[in-house]
């Protein structure tokens, strides 16, 4: 870190924090030009002036990239994996504590909360989040669950819908109930969606 | 009607036509200012400088002027009312079917999405709406399809998630199906919901 410093003082553009500043700057640029789906690492790396090898290596792939430059505090897919892993019966309860805790979190679901309203009233950012989870978390899920693809579609809308109605639209039903009586609320019937879904198991 | 724009051109605000902007005028400041909650006829009546009778003759009840004040073009409790009467095993397919009809129709569904936009981001409209979710929309949901509340609450969410995935942030995996496919994706699922309810039924 100490010969980035110096890199900053001595004001030259290839210190690390100054690619990687430069990367995110080129991805927010691009992913908001064209959306997460048609945003290439190679357009990214020619815009930021940095090889594209440089990406891979500070943010892993795309999907790392733009959680990144969203300035998102967590990796929905390593979530997503860590409640995955257990017994079927219980995939319910996990996938509902998992997306809870992430939302009432005082630092991750301040976040969260943000990048939802911004997405909301800024079709550039909306259009980036909705292909990036259609693109890449969406299957992920399917991946690491096992579930139909049509289920965890459904599901998502199901625990998303409580994003909508608890911090953004601050409705009563859904502010009134904390975090242990909204997984008691939910766990259950998310697992009869679940339950119901006739994919491999 | 004749006689209306003669009292308007008289200058009169005595006339129907005035009297019912008056109380619609009265009753978005009051539920802007205090919620649906707070709000009372008495206090729309005062307000417009009219008896508390015109506002039930005008509108039926608080969730009537409500829904007029805030210019949406259906009474969902109407519309939850038809889709409960029927077979308990086709009740998931009925609500379903209902909510993106209304959704996805030219005019209300235009009126719907504009609502909830202007719902996300302003506090006073999502306050009021959020209450009269709670307070009117809910309840009339449980009586009439005889659900547990709990069930409902969480039926609302999923459906809503719907609303917020395609209108709000068209999200390409709930752009992409036709009404007819989001109904078969989810009327199974939701009757998966309703018959994991223990609820009366």
């Amino acid at each position: 870190m100490s010969s980035n410093a110096a890199s900053a003082r001595s004001g030259r553009r290839s210190g690390t924090s100054t690619a990687q500043a430069d990367i995110l700057a080129a991805a927010r640029e691009l992913f908001a030009a064209g959306g997460f789906d048609k945003t290439t690492l190679r357009a990214v790396a020619d815009h930021a002036g940095v090889d594209v090898a440089l990406i891979s290596y500070y943010f892993t792939n795309k999907r790392g990239l733009f959680l990144a430059a969203m300035e998102l505090p967590i990796d929905p897919g390593t979530r997503v994996a860590a409640a995955a892993a257990g017994p079927r019966a219980s995939l319910g309860r996990r996938l509902t504590e998992t997306f809870l805790e992430i939302w009432d979190d005082p630092v991750t679901g301040t976040a969260m909360q943000g990048f939802l309203r911004s997405a909301v009233s800024d079709e550039a950012t909306a259009t980036s989040f909705g292909e990036f989870a259609s693109e890449a978390m969406l299957p992920l899920v399917v991946a690491e669950t096992g579930l139909h693809a049509d289920t965890a579609r459904v599901l998502s809308s199901m625990l998303f819908g409580i994003a909508t109605m608890r911090y953004l639209l601050k409705m009563p039903m859904f502010t009134a109930p904390s975090t242990r009586e909204l997984i008691a609320l939910y766990a259950p019937r998310v697992q009869a969606v679940i339950d119901a879904d006739d994919g491999p198991g």
